[in-house]
């Protein structure tokens, strides 16, 4: 099921579609840029994204953003924009919801990869 | 004040920094795209954006968005892509607050113009 720009999207009912960590879902795409919901518990791989800027809003719950010289806290309501290029570690302690908006064909370990790259492009 | 790529923006702070209605703020920047805050009330006028899609993200209260054919209703946690060059007006009973997600230099009355034409690029 998609919403490619002809319904309204619900963020807390695309939410529930889905248990799975660390593993973006597209709800929504302007022009070439994507909105992106994940659930994230735990720590995440350090990485970049070599060609793009990256936001984090947190929807419920809270994270850190560890940045090589400082780390972002965000609670619900918070958003911080990763600039390019920079290396950057999400961790949440307790589950966390969080929309991520990004140019549509990033990934979500960037230039590192590895067992947590998720499959890219996902819909719900 | 402006948080371009540095701090953390909180939504909820940023909305407490102004009362203008229709006049839409920059709180951040992704790449060419910025997320702007809006206070809305009453009604807006019909116009389309011809060159790019808008999104519309409310945060808090309802808002409806009338396009030439159907009407979107949409709550606080509740987002809609209207795309490019479809005209659209958007309207609140009560007052509203929204995120508005575009590209750099739209202008919020579009291709209508008119005294609801708002100051561009406007950062907080």
């Amino acid at each position: 099921m998609t919403t490619k720009g002809t319904d309204k999207v619900n963020i807390a009912d695309k939410f529930s579609l889905f248990d799975e960590l660390w593993t973006p879902k597209v709800i929504a795409q302007m022009n070439q840029v994507q909105f992106k919901l994940v659930k994230i518990h735990g720590e995440f791989t350090w990485h970049s994204h070599e060609h793009t800027d990256e936001v984090f809003m947190v929807i419920s719950g809270h994270m850190t953003i560890e940045l090589r010289d400082k780390t972002i806290a965000l609670s619900a309501g918070e958003m911080f924009v990763i600039p390019k290029g920079v290396e950057h570690k999400p961790y949440a302690q307790e589950l966390c919801q969080v929309m991520i908006i990004e140019p549509q064909g990033v990934i979500n370990t960037g230039d590192t990869g590895g067992a947590l790259t998720a499959e890219n492009d996902v819909w719900i």
